[in-house]
């Protein structure tokens, strides 16, 4: 067996160190041009030549949750694209999205304001009735997002393409419950997989029908958001803040307003990071799975791009 | 039946209206020198006069989590001291607790600071495995406490000054095993209630057993910490930063070090604030329990002092 291993912006020796480890009867290598064949492979944001030259290819490992880079490539016909089912990321999104709540639910940035004026605030209580969390997209990381909120007994709430039943989570679906779902997150948290249906849907149509004063969180990807949108919903104060992980441009560009607005928390793609040794584990127990015949979760539906 | 309210620092009319409403057969009046003898009273610090002329006061329900204040009257020998026993406290402790404990953990300062200045830049990501937290006190707010961060799989231990057994806790307990309890300590939170044995305690000599780096979170009482020892503590680098949230004065003097400290927030005793509305309702039922002579939870024992 053959493997193959081509992730951009990656360090790949211990990529390759581990994967020959654990198989240590495979053919693990890092991918160069004109390669020969390889079984599986294990991408990240690989170029179009590499799946070119890969026409037998059976399965191809991204490791990360978005699969939306591999999406813009043509991808061999019999190939399966297997996402991370996890791997350490939920738990991750989890924390990431708890602080970014907490820290606006509680004001803590006001309280920061105040201390280094030496200032010694009140600060009347938020209750959470007025505080509820509408979750977009309710996968893996979403409902693991929405189960950690519920600890702090935050209302939540989510929407998604196909209709879910989530304990104790309000769901709506499809375009015709958009409207609803929005009108009354006051937090607005965007886990959704960004496919052709989703870009943009971060634009002032929608975020406009949040309730005055609401928080959005981006932890998915920056071309959900459209940004001119964003600043101009911050200038009304329609949107009191925003907390973003994830950019149109990555690194972002210099200059860009987003830097220094004072409502806006920016965050360089950390939200949730791959984290190695798990998921060589996972890849390993899905090549084992897969060379015995059987099943395995996380392959993506390439009509739908997720 | 005749009930008192005596809360210094609060605004007694809406504790008034609430408990007259829900007790409408009672006498509920806010205290004055010389009233008549109450049945019942409900207070927050209330002065040595107050108890004074209160020798046969039946129970004493203290608005807040802490009964320290009330140690330090002579109470009448036949009246019972009642603490809340949650009253919607210990949500927003873990709320608080998480929040720092993730704002530490996840280098989410460090971010700030780079983004500040326009950089976008990768920091490895910690590992749990190094970021045990020590609850010192696992009464219900440290309980409560120690399950929030177990859901995001921090390995949690606690010390108590009785044995405790709390499902996924290591615990240890009394002043023999303090020390190995410290010094696998990476997050120090202190909930303890404040008696003589527990003054003091976060000093030099403990503070000092915590491994290199270790992170400090006091929501307990001000006089817990010796403020001079965790001073040098941060200078020599032992210790990384503080979140503190009590002081012992309040509120925290003017031109006092931790106001402008880079690696201590200061927030203005706001961790967990008695909720009004689920007090009354808990003091009305355990009224209600003690008139029917049923038992009730939050008795104190005055020769413990919590």
């Amino acid at each position: 067996m053959k493997i193959t291993i081509c992730c951009t912006d990656t360090n790949q020796q211990p990529w390759l160190a581990g994967l020959q480890a654990a198989l240590p009867q495979a053919h693990v290598s890092i991918w160069s041009p004109s390669d020969p064949q390889a079984d599986h492979a294990v991408v990240w944001a690989p170029p179009q030549q590499f799946l070119d030259e890969q026409p037998a290819l059976k399965t191809l490992f991204n490791i990360g949750a978005g699969v939306d880079a591999l999406m813009a490539l043509r991808i061999p016909a019999s190939t399966q694209v297997v996402r991370l089912d996890d791997a350490g990321m939920s738990v991750q999104m989890a924390e990431y999205v708890c602080h970014a709540v907490l820290r606006h639910f509680r004001e803590f940035d006001g309280y920061a304001h105040d201390a280094a004026q030496g200032r010694w605030s009140y600060r009347k209580p938020r209750r959470k009735a007025q505080w509820p969390v509408g979750i977009l997209g309710m996968g893996i990381l979403g409902q693991r997002v929405a189960r950690s909120l519920q600890a702090f007994d935050f209302k939540v709430q989510g929407w998604s393409r196909s209709a879910k039943d989530i304990p104790g989570v309000q769901t709506y679906t499809g375009a015709a419950q958009l409207a609803d779902f929005l009108k009354t997150s006051k937090f607005l948290v965007c886990l959704l997989p960004l496919t052709p249906h989703t870009e943009n849907i971060l634009c002032q149509a929608n975020l406009s029908q949040l309730p005055v004063g609401a928080y959005l969180i981006n932890v998915a990807r920056g071309a959900h958001l459209v940004e001119a949108d964003l600043l101009a919903l911050l200038d009304t104060g329609h949107l009191s803040g925003a907390t973003l992980d994830v950019f149109r441009q990555e690194p972002l560009p210099e200059g860009h307003p987003f830097w220094a607005h004072p409502r806006i928390t920016v965050t360089p793609h950390t939200s949730a990071r791959t984290l190695r040794d798990e998921s060589i584990a996972q890849i390993v127990s899905k090549i084992e799975a897969l060379s015995q015949g059987h099943a395995i979760r996380g392959v993506v539906d390439l009509s739908r791009g997720y």
